[in-house]
């Protein structure tokens, strides 16, 4: 059985969504918790793994590096120990995206680890990548998101993703030199795969399953669905309080599906994202996770040990390597790179 | 009365829908039109300037400069000349955009012009610069865009405009070199108005009035916008599909109430978008623009003469530059310029 180390304490709704979210999840792998010692006593049937600290959501993302006895550090020990398989943690992405790169250490072959993150899209989901690790990249990082991104996208079960790289137009010469030269290598490497540019309106719309960012753009397009499916809920929540009796009545007869809407467009209902490129399985669970939001970042997890997520991407890493690809290679330059 | 030169050829539902918004507009403004012969035949009571050439949607943005008897190129023309008070054009954007900054000319004291779109939001509508125009920019370009968005919000109602820079975070220390100078610039210049950092899921949330981002971001935000309205109101349509018939008839009774939130996210409602930073008045409207969304272009480009949005920005980017900052400066470096 898959072994996985959680967080009990991180995350916006820590301790006590993350408590029942574990009991939530108890059967679906060996699961570690790891918490101070008031909290592990709130909790039986599990291995637990006492620590005296924690980091808070809004710490220095560089702190997780001094804090060796915080519940997150633990976690990512264990991982690099290969004590367990994955670790799950709600806790401050910056914290967890440094502490995975440096504590549990980058995989062969990837300069520059990302954050991937499913998204709704008319076909399910779209996972993006990266949704906010590197603020800057070179092509050859893109390179490498792509590799990630299909390695997931083939965990999550679509057989022949698409993969599409987010820009400013669909044509080829759109973007910067950065986006172009990009392009150059996706298709190069990935002629069965990549469909070309992609835009802001295509992410959701169903058409590509992985959509390769710089974590910059890639973090404003997640969080401006985020923000946008948010102002759409509230501004149908409005107008349905300040029109007559008729369409109030509609809205009561349309709430079942406005609450199925409302779980489609919850990032909750994902469960994680992967911090992808490091040697080991790491799960982002979102900030504001409850209960279910982290019994799905669980799911995630272990379908991810399941499916060898990381030797995946090894694999592939290695292939696009020995094809000759410039992926990886330090001297390219570009004025983007910071 | 203001004079508004229309462009009759230029849009995805060119020439129909743009003569049927003319018609809608002739009480507006003193319209002048312009378009093919067999074009102008269709159209009365309005001053008829007859082209021989037009540009397709998907023309290369700088072909403007070579087609001079196109629609677009002596729509210009006439701002330029100040034949006109302003043009509105639902074309080509990176056409209209080359066309404006070369035939029109900047505007003294602007490096780049930007493209300047209202999106939604809880309260009312927020200005998002640049929505495409500059992929990459360095931090004095921001801070034109903020210049030139505060001016425009004015414009648009807003006394006292919230001012965000487009992020990865709110702290200060968040993003790149660019976005961190900026942050520093924006405080120092707008301390009134200026409210930090904002990220993707605050743009429709009515925390600001003003978002000013790179065009590489700000064009991924309003796309991705788009497509996420795009894919909820599909969801919900789908969901309501596949449901019952007590839902179904919710839906039936809600008619009125999904119209009106259709109209708040659908684009063209908010009319056009302005192309800032040039010494004229352009208005961009949206390539699908029918004839309700022609006719809010020909209102936006209106009152953005009677309330002098060019000479509002000169003023003050004069009186910014006055105060000793380093805007216009050319000599600036960062390493995201191109």
């Amino acid at each position: 059985m898959v072994r996985i180390a959680l967080d009990l304490m991180s995350g916006d709704r820590a301790p006590e969504e993350i408590l029942e979210g574990a009991l939530l999840s108890k059967n679906l792998c060996q699961l570690v918790v790891i918490g101070t010692k008031s909290v592990l006593e709130k909790i039986d049937g599990v291995e637990k793994i006492e620590v005296e600290d924690f980091l808070p959501m809004d710490v220095k993302p560089m702190e997780i590096l001094h804090r060796k006895t915080s519940s997150m550090y633990v976690g990512l020990k264990l991982v690099k120990e290969k004590l367990v398989d994955a670790f799950v943690c709600a806790g401050n992405t910056g914290a967890l995206l440094a502490g995975a790169t440096f504590v549990v250490g980058r995989m062969e072959g990837v300069e520059r680890p990302a954050l991937a993150v499913p998204v709704p899209s008319t076909n399910g989901f779209a996972i993006l990548i990266d949704a906010g690790a590197n603020a800057r990249v070179r092509p050859e990082h893109l390179l490498d998101f792509a590799i990630m991104g299909l390695a997931y996208a083939k965990v999550l079960g679509k057989d022949k993703p698409k993969l599409g790289l987010l820009n400013v137009g669909e044509e080829e010469n759109k973007g910067d030199e950065v986006t172009k030269e990009a392009y150059k290598l996706l298709k190069e490497l990935f002629p069965d795969f990549f469909i070309g540019n992609v835009e802001g309106h295509d992410i959701n719309a169903g058409k590509v399953d992985v959509v390769v960012a710089d974590g910059f753009s890639g973090n404003v397009a997640m969080k401006t669905m985020e923000g946008t499916a948010k102002m759409i809920l509230q501004t149908l929540k409005e107008k349905i309080e300040n029109s007559g009796i008729i369409a109030k009545l509609g809205a009561l007869l349309m709430k079942k599906v406005f609450l199925q809407l409302k779980t489609t467009l919850d990032p909750r209902t994902y469960g994680g994202a992967f911090i992808l490129g490091i040697d080991g399985i790491v799960v982002k669970a979102h900030g504001s996770s409850d209960r279910v939001a982290i019994k799905n970042a669980i799911e995630v997890a272990v379908r991810g040990c399941k499916m060898k997520l990381v030797e995946n991407i090894k694999e592939e890493i290695k292939r696009v390597r020995n094809s000759g690809a410039c992926g990886g290679n330090k001297d390219s330059r570009s004025d983007r790179s910071t």
